[in-house]
């Protein structure tokens, strides 16, 4: 597998681009395209909230009515288009079809999504003004690919893309492109399908639509899933993957290579939502093996990601490990506490909790702690159970970010 | 019911005291002493996380052993003897019968309390000469019940202590006194027995402990169970009831007299608690009505009151309603958006949302949103299930707190 430039037009046959139609503030663009001139197939998951907006809701149905078949997507940054009633559903339908107009694909197969602050109308004149201006620049070049993961965001200080070429079993070469955004409000919740943020992956190889949606819900959890900015759950979160099969060749399936592939592009992507957390100035990895089955190991994982105490102690640096244990204690994870041993770093480099005791919370773990990359190895010795949860520190930017949002 | 000056020793025939032994690094007091010569029924509930502190398991095993006849409790602040392993459970034990030793009550009628940093070994010499001037300060006097209360205290601002005096349905006049204690790491979990934070009531009346503990049960589901700070569960959270007696006359049953001041009591301290949370510039009251039933009520309320997006809101005085909603599309509880209505304020002052659609964001809201105490009231139409939480904004302090503690 070969890491290569670009996002979701580094596979061939994808153009994208970014449109502004004037829904952001700060002037950016606002609308992005992805479009395949093949009709592709698609898989997808959605958030599981109950309060789903109104693009996840109409996407979702879409999906399912043209039996996984679309050409591409269009979303728009700067309003979620949820708790927007009946009126919002209709402009999430009218957002999609005014796409597939201009586009001249059949109407139903542009996939709609939305991010930014939810309760408020989408202005549709600004929609259909940022779709107008992103469809006159649509290009298969990678710099299209940037631009379009630079209309998704909101609070990303980064665009986040990234692209594989891999050879499958059969020799043929394929491409997988990925986009995502999403910095605050994550943290997906871990029942049935759904995911957390907004990801686009693109791929040339042909693959049913049945395939695609098995990788994505296996990778999903392991991913995205285990990834907490800041406990909580959006109501935008979606994942959407296109195969448009121009690499020609017979339907891909069960093919480990592809799979490897996939997983790497879908990790990748959820790393760089972790490190983009809003305020976050840590990436925070918590491994944790030996528990009864994996998903204890997850439960145990994810606690610690999410705990406000721990995301306060990374920020500054304190080695403060009794609260790691203390997240432990209420994640509903069997543990035995006098068996538990932590380590920070990488390779468990500085141990910290040896069978129940603090045993150093010294100058190295200090060091370690202040690291732009905290990294907590947890030891149950209880089963074969691993996970592995992504998450940030909790800083005084994330409160700035927050407490001064939508006014 | 009249309420009083004082907390734990308002009550007759309790007395209370603070003494110093150098556990806090600020040079204040750090250990509290309560004490009924007269032998008192007791009732408690403990953290349900599966990490519980030395201390908790010691104090649960002895009310059980002695079948809830206590004289008193100890605690020291400063440090949580938790994660501390045997030894940690034998110097709990050590603690308590110290106590016992010099204040010549029968071995395991004191109950053991810690409340600091987690993973330390308690230093023993300390705890002692902490205990020694505790013994010696011993009084009935309100002002050494108020020193207990500030002896007790860790990142909290502010000591907190309510009495009340009730007259029963026979006739008696009893009192109820308590103090409490906890900052951060407040977020009590549902399930089972357990409560958060160290809270202590006393009172004069003769109680069995049955009835005792059926009042804690009932009381800590509405009142420190809906309170959350920052959504960490603590590995040591308490609450102690004494019942000694001392008011004289039949023992008290199922009266709703007794039960209307106890739960007062309660509720008191656990609104001083949010108010006290780390960092915290705001209460939060988020009033649920119309779930289902009272479960999904509690689910629905707990879940906005935690939302960090929604406190950080809240810190900034900013009418992003629709966060309210998001928090609430994950929290489990059966919700058509479509009828949900939220407004901000005492009695529906200003309806922000109104059948699912942000009906105001403007300057009205943003001004209510501005004020000390903001409160949320959610109806969502279903039924007839109401329950009320508390919590506080998420602010820099909360962060600046908890990302230097141990260092």
């Amino acid at each position: 597998m070969k890491l290569i430039e670009g996002g979701v037009t580094a596979p061939a046959g994808f153009l994208a681009s970014a449109g502004k139609g004037g829904l952001r503030k700060s002037g950016k663009s606002d609308i992005a395209l992805i479009l395949s001139k093949r009709v592709c197939n698609a898989a997808a998951v959605f958030t599981s909230s109950r309060l789903k907006a109104a693009p996840v809701v109409v996407t979702a149905s879409l999906i399912s009515a043209g039996k996984g078949k679309l050409n591409g997507a269009v979303i728009n940054s700067g309003n979620a288009n949820a708790l927007t009633g009946r009126r919002g559903l209709r402009d999430a339908k009218k957002m999609g079809a005014h796409a597939a107009k201009l586009l001249d694909v059949p109407a139903g197969r542009m996939a709609v999504f939305s991010t930014g602050v939810i309760g408020q109308f989408l202005p549709m004149n600004k929609v259909y003004a940022g779709i107008e201006s992103a469809v006159s620049a649509l290009s298969e070049s990678l710099s299209a690919g940037s631009k379009a993961a630079e209309a998704i965001m909101t609070t990303d200080r980064v665009r986040k893309e990234v692209a594989v070429e891999q050879m499958l079993a059969d020799g043929r070469r394929i491409r997988i492109g990925g986009m995502t955004k999403g910095s605050g409000m994550i943290a997906p919740e871990m029942k049935g399908l759904h995911a957390t943020t907004l990801t686009f992956i693109t791929t040339d190889a042909p693959v049913s639509g049945s395939y695609l949606q098995k990788c994505l819900d296996r990778y999903a959890e392991d991913t995205f899933n285990m990834v907490s900015v800041d406990g909580d759950q959006s109501t935008n979160d979606s994942v959407l993957v296109l195969s448009n099969g121009s690499a020609g060749g017979p339907s891909v399936r069960n093919d480990p290579m592809f799979e490897e592939a996939f997983g790497y592009v879908m990790r990748q992507l959820s790393i760089m939502l972790a490190m983009d957390g809003e305020g976050a100035t840590k990436l925070l990895t918590v491994e944790v093996n030996g528990a009864r089955n994996a998903q204890q190991a997850k439960l145990a994982a994810r606690a610690v990601v999410k705990s406000n105490l721990v995301k306060c102690a990374v920020f500054g640096g304190d080695p403060n490990v009794g609260r790691i244990a203390m997240a432990l204690g209420s994640s509903g994870c069997d543990i035995d506490f006098s068996k538990l041993d932590v380590s920070i770093g990488e390779n468990r480099k500085c141990p910290v909790i040896s069978s129940g005791i603090v045993t150093d919370k010294g100058r190295k773990a200090a060091s370690m702690m202040k690291k732009r990359e905290v990294k907590f190895t947890i030891d149950l010795h209880k089963g074969k159970g691993s996970a592995v949860a992504l998450g940030c520190d909790l800083s005084y930017g994330y409160v700035r970010i927050n407490s001064a949002y939508t006014t």
